[in-house]
């Protein structure tokens, strides 16, 4: 994988052999962690993460401290405001991190929940029980609050994390993890239960080809890192993709309500993967409806790249746009912009939508049933919409109470994920002597 | 991946550019091919699986006839008996491969079931519905009728599947898979619901590597052919892996029971991932009941690699043994060989099966609670048992109707795997216009 310009600096002193040792006894330490977490009982799980949260506002300073380092650095470096901001942590919002663990604590233990089970005619009796994953990797960018969400996620479904974030929160995240590990320490538990690597690239090059040591690998960020996690690793991985997600205005829309739910799926939070990136639109609506939607969206500053169609509507209602390519269509813009194409039927937008989209989220606007139903069942993708912004998929919104990220995958899980998709199964099967005849 | 000997004879005329650009064809066939599948109600799923067991009845001279030539092909390249019988199809065999069809079709279909959902605060109702995985692909040595077998799971589960069986059964295979593909239109179903590929290994490094056209690989056979699509694959994959197998008995157990599901989890099918290799016996009960076990498994020509207490009891006992190496405990001997171990206590029994266990199948002996309780909790494999011989690690044993084959990886699947391991879930929101605030 092509390391950014500032891995480099890391990786000048780190070998891959050096790493893959390295790698390879945190993955093992983690192991051991893990056996102990396995066993964990659910109260002794919610008081560790009500310390974790303790000792984080109890080292504000510190973390403060490590996080201004990180800035000053980052602005050396040239770093754009906006990712600055992503990098920041005030008072405040250690505060909230530290909140985030304590609302961990309250959810529902997934650990031990008995899946499904039967007695069979032979007399054995089986059941499937929830059970950690055991060592799970996380590979992210920049925001600190993930290395703690990360430790907190895991500890509360018992698995033990091994974090490698981004080289921009380097000081960031180290002291975090310190101050974790020495609360886990004191409450009793092992410290292995979080540990981060510090090293350069070919420390995730390793992480994510420990296949049988570390369990499964969770990336967060850029689609780069995405696809060179999912391109490179022989651990199981779980894909946070890309959202190009589509808003399709029926023929038998509400079309004040569609003009909500499309200005809201674009403009709510622009720069997140559930984020709309294409509005599709009935030719039997378009003249009547478009012109609102380019006001709403224009006015919200939407950048909009129209097809023929929506470009002759646009031009005639003096909105701006700019004509929309076939690259566009494909396009996630993570931005205030969104390709615009007219369609002739519901058969038409389906397609597009197969065709163009993530298999993310995908919303039609609809008062026919018909059409809701047949849009649900034949669009392939996490999450299906009708009538609702295009930015409730969210673990949070979903009622998860915590979130890993959106998995765009098949495999395991797909959609939101929360603290069930950290876990596996095994079964449990109780006899008393049954041999096969 | 490295190829064996007969298929590099079949390599010869293939480039890897030119198997990549066929690959992605039948992958886009398939993927049209399941678009269609996921739309069908059951009653038509089944129908067809009934009217695929007709023609496969209805062809048998013809698979037999491309049988018996793969038959003498083998025999010319020095085949051994065992294989040939595992590649010979018989009529009556023909006939219970059609039946295994039409009991699939009396299984419940997995397609539509409601996973869970709620209502939340706003209104918006959520439910998750359980999709077929799309496009899968099965990588699979010699037995011609886990080609029947695949294509009846995948048509069942809305699959479209592409195949990828071992050189030894090419003629019958191709055979096969033309007489389901013919039954399939007849049927009014699109044929790319099944398809083989009859390249070489450049056909299967590439269809693993097709992320994004194909959702899902599983490997099925040898252990070599395992690990190199798993080290290869961008698809996800499911590890149908090595059991190495234990069974351990306990201070507290039943000894004759112990003597009993020791030696069916060993002879009942050596050859298969769920028999088991080794034998772990508490101190306190050697003395006793090493001497019943090894007069049982000899009898049935188990060769044992013994540790040194249990050497010593052999030879007193003048019992056939060899010293066990530490790399008999790591050997998933697929044979009539299994090594054994004293073990001081339950937990030197734990940590031993943590080391060496593959995770597939793990027994404990034992009439105290406590004793199976930690083991059951504390055994981190696929399937761990109390009082039942190995051999029960089986989907039509757990009543699953159909099995894929048995999974030892975590994600998505986890020991036997059956018709609802084919799928995936999806999000359906239904909303009345709600947005983010």
């Amino acid at each position: 994988m092509t390391s950014t310009i500032d891995e480099r600096d890391r990786s000048d002193v780190t070998t891959a052999d050096e790493a893959t040792h390295r790698v390879q006894a945190a993955a093992s330490a983690a192991r051991r962690a893990a056996r102990r977490l396995a066993q964990l009982a659910t109260a002794d799980k919610n008081s560790a993460l009500h310390h974790l949260a303790d000792a984080l506002v109890t080292a504000t300073d510190q973390i403060v401290a490590a996080n201004d380092i990180d800035l000053a650095r980052g602005r050396d470096q040239g770093m754009p405001d906006g990712l600055q901001d992503r990098l920041r942590l005030t008072p405040e919002r250690v505060q909230a991190i530290a909140q985030a663990l304590r609302d961990l604590a309250a959810l529902p233990d997934p650990i031990g929940e008995v899946v499904r089970g039967s007695t069979l005619a032979n007399g054995l009796q089986l059941r499937q029980v929830r059970v950690p994953m055991g060592v799970v990797g996380m590979v992210y960018e920049s925001r600190p609050n993930v290395t703690v969400d990360a430790a907190g996620l895991g500890l509360k479904s018992g698995n033990a994390m091994i974090l490698r974030g981004g080289s921009a929160a380097a000081r960031t995240n180290a002291t975090i993890v310190d101050v974790l590990r020495t609360a886990l320490v004191d409450d009793g538990l092992p410290a292995d239960a979080v540990s981060l690597l510090e090293g350069g690239h070919e420390d995730v090059d390793a992480l994510i080809t420990a296949r049988g040591l570390v369990d499964l690998v969770i990336p967060r960020g850029s689609d780069r890192l995405i696809q060179a996690v999912v391109q490179g690793a022989t651990v199981p991985v779980i894909e946070t993709g890309v959202g190009n997600c589509h808003v399709y205005v029926d023929a038998a829309a509400d079309l004040d309500q569609a003009v909500r739910i499309a200005l809201n799926s674009k403009t709510h939070r622009p720069s997140v993967c559930n984020a709309a990136e294409s509005l599709l639109v009935h030719t039997a609506v378009a003249d009547e409806v478009l012109p609102a939607l380019y006001d709403a969206l224009t006015a919200a500053g939407v950048v909009l790249h129209t097809d023929e169609p929506a470009s002759r509507i646009a031009q005639a209602h003096g909105s701006a746009y700019l004509p929309v390519t076939e690259e566009d269509f494909a396009t996630e813009y993570l931005a205030l912009e969104m390709s615009v194409a007219v369609v002739p039927d519901l058969t038409a937008a389906i397609e597009h939508i197969d065709r163009y989209g993530s298999g993310h989220t995908e919303v039609i606007v609809t008062e026919d049933r018909a059409a809701a139903r047949r849009f649900t069942a034949e669009v392939d993708a996490a999450v299906v919409m009708v009538n609702a912004s295009s930015r409730f998929t969210d673990g949070g919104e979903f009622g998860f109470g915590a979130e890993i990220g959106i998995s765009t995958q098949k495999l395991h899980a797909r959609g939101p994920m929360g603290l069930q998709e950290l876990t596996s199964t095994k079964w449990i099967v109780e006899g008393d002597g049954q041999i096969r005849g």
